[in-house]
């Protein structure tokens, strides 16, 4: 007997058919003789729908009041799952964050969870009963109502199972696992066995949108196992393995495990910067007072003369703001220089902790799309990944060269383009 | 400076504009210097779309799971009202009826308020700000979600008043008062200033649906000074006063409050019933077992004979049930007899405390019924009540006539049918 925390998203209970299907796969699992613990989104839809009206009404609530709106879209779907267990012969229970005892700090619209009474939830396992949590939600030591941010359903999965000590978390998505790359983009992609919390953060920073980071992160704290799995149809999904069990894995698995991308971020340059200490903090600081994000950051050695120039990416939504800041303040107070921009690039980058033993993975990397006449415009690089910026038009191209020449194809798919 | 706690319906709340409008009307008596608790239903819909959702999912669903579920709609209205209250300058905040300490028995689906938390309360007010509660929703001992079952706001509105010993509690619907009689039946019909307690019951229970028979006996037994008031028009509304103040009302006030009526029943008479002890259990207890709510009975005094007549109402819903019980168990166990049945009838009921000091009421009813020829099937009375059953097609002739007769018809309308 397992004890299992599952979690389904908004897709997957986004209608009366799709919780019935959810009451049925929970069902499956208890009367395999394992406990179950359920956490669910609002149905899909749900959240953006209760935003819309606060936004008729008040183009700047208080959080505390959007937090006490939003949260009720879990607890429609908790009783309306609790119904649908309890119609197939399942006794069942659903909680809110705040019943299950999920306290948070008062960061509303953004609590962290501190800790989670387990007490009444045990007790209900014990009992026979599956335990349906709404997730997203918890509430403060002032009894307020709070959320953990979108995406935050992962998270309370992932943090009831370590608080539980559950044998697995198991997210289920509406895709059947992690996948090498995207699907849509590369029909080669094939799905992983499994893959490391790093590389999953990794992937997850990168643009793979499968798992929230918080949780992923979460999960490798406290040495959950997670596995991501498809609502819709059978299958074991993906694994994601804690860091030093690593080892357990096959020997002959790629050395690269995925390969990420996206087109959510502009290159900013400011050429001809004086190459002294302190530039980059008198370009950074004001951008960052801006609450802009910068992503990669890149500074070239300068070469014989003492100017240099400093590139960085920022999220396209926030190019503007950023070009405006740079040309209206920081260059004329950095004594000149020239702004350059571009909002139509991709960064690609590949992921693996096999990279830490095998060097040469750059290389091969920059060759390959070399062959491909895609030129780089950027490059950055941790122990386990590394991230190139391209013209965004030779993205596609990019992924799927890539895929290839590191070994990703799938065995059972004749050549395409 | 006085305390208000002010109650909005569902359709007061029922859209964006309307929700804007009710902080418009809170804001303006805050302006003036009052406190103010604002009590508010689920917008209307919300309640029967949660409802209808259940059904698909399972017809049996737990109570408990089902107060999980329409719980989430006054949720959504109060933080709504508090976005809208902040939008216009007026700090607000909302709270459940969990969070507001709204304790309740167990009985979900139809829980009795046990007592009110009133510190975090008093301290909001005291801070100035609006206080923002949901309606109909409580929590048990044990921390689960219970409403008061529908039209229970009215009551969580009045039990609040009564914790906080506010100085008035103001139900606001979509009608600016409590009338002699339904304008919709009898044009002439006029808006009362006051009406008592107990007239107001009598009224309820005979029909009229403004106000909730609970939240006007709970007024009555903690003294609550209850105005009912337009959502939408200006007014003084009608102020419900506590029994032992109806001295204080104009001497010249009329004999008669109100005519209360209702087409919601069905009559069912067993003939030739044996006039024993016991008989009238022996036909009922069958129907109570069945938990069909029998309103009006009578039975006749048996003439020289050993048998006699037993007429009783039932609602229409429960009428073809009623009839099969009686007809198919209870008459044949009583050794014979006949059943008759009627679901084509409507009751007229006189309401007022006026009535106690003056004898002739009764008589006065009969002769203007009988002058429009219009037969009386059934009578029975209470203190301040005298009910008649007539043949549906009567009603509105009944109503009219007697509301000329009793004196009820405005001063400023001229003679229509």
């Amino acid at each position: 007997m397992a004890l299992y925390v599952q979690k389904f998203g908004g897709t997957s209970v986004g209608s009366v058919e799709r919780i019935k299907a959810v009451a049925e796969k929970v069902k499956t699992f208890r009367n395999q003789g394992h406990q179950v613990v359920v956490v669910v989104s609002a149905m899909s839809g749900e959240t953006n729908r209760l935003i819309q009206l606060a936004s008729e009404i008040n183009d700047d609530p208080t959080p505390r009041e959007m937090d006490m709106l939003v949260s009720t879209g879990e607890q429609v779907t908790i009783s309306l799952l609790a119904m649908a267990l309890q119609k197939t012969g399942v006794p069942a229970t659903s909680y809110t964050g705040a019943q299950v005892g999920i306290l948070t700090d008062s960061a509303h619209t953004k609590a962290r969870i501190q800790r989670i009474e387990t007490d009444e939830l045990r007790q209900d396992l014990d009992n026979g009963k599956v335990v349906v949590v709404a997730g997203f939600q918890g509430v403060d030591d002032d009894g307020n109502i709070t959320t953990l941010g979108r995406g935050g359903s992962d998270t309370t999965g992932v943090a009831l199972a370590a608080a539980l000590n559950a044998d697995e978390c198991q997210i289920y998505t509406d895709v059947d696992g992690v996948y090498t790359t995207d699907p849509r983009v590369c029909s080669r992609a094939r799905r992983l066995d499994s893959i490391t919390v790093e590389e999953m953060l990794e992937m997850a920073s990168s643009g793979s949108k499968v798992l929230q980071i918080r949780a992923v992160e979460f999960a490798g704290k406290y040495k959950v196992p997670l596995r991501v799995l498809s609502s819709f149809a059978e299958g074991q999904g993906t694994l994601i393995v804690a860091d030093d069990q690593e080892d357990e894995r096959n020997m002959e698995e790629p050395l690269i495990s995925g390969i990420a991308f996206n087109t959510n971020e502009a290159k900013l340059t400011v050429l001809n910067t004086p190459d002294v200490p302190g530039v980059a903090s008198k370009i950074l600081g004001p951008i960052a007072d801006a609450n802009i994000e910068v992503d990669m950051i890149v500074q070239n050695v300068a070469p014989a003369g003492d100017y240099t120039d400093f590139t960085f990416t920022v999220s396209k939504a926030d190019y503007r703001q950023t070009k405006r800041i740079l040309e209206e303040s920081i260059v004329p107070s950095l004594g000149g220089g020239e702004v350059r921009g571009d909002d139509q690039i991709a960064k690609v980058s590949l992921v693996g902790v096999g990279m830490r033993s095998h060097a040469g993975v750059a290389s091969r990397m920059f060759r390959v799309l070399a062959d491909e006449g895609i030129n780089i415009r950027m490059v950055s690089t941790s122990e386990i990944k590394i991230s190139v910026v391209i013209d965004e038009k030779f993205m596609e191209l990019a992924v799927r060269a890539l895929h290839t020449a590191f070994g990703l194809d799938r065995e059972d798919v004749n050549e395409e383009t």
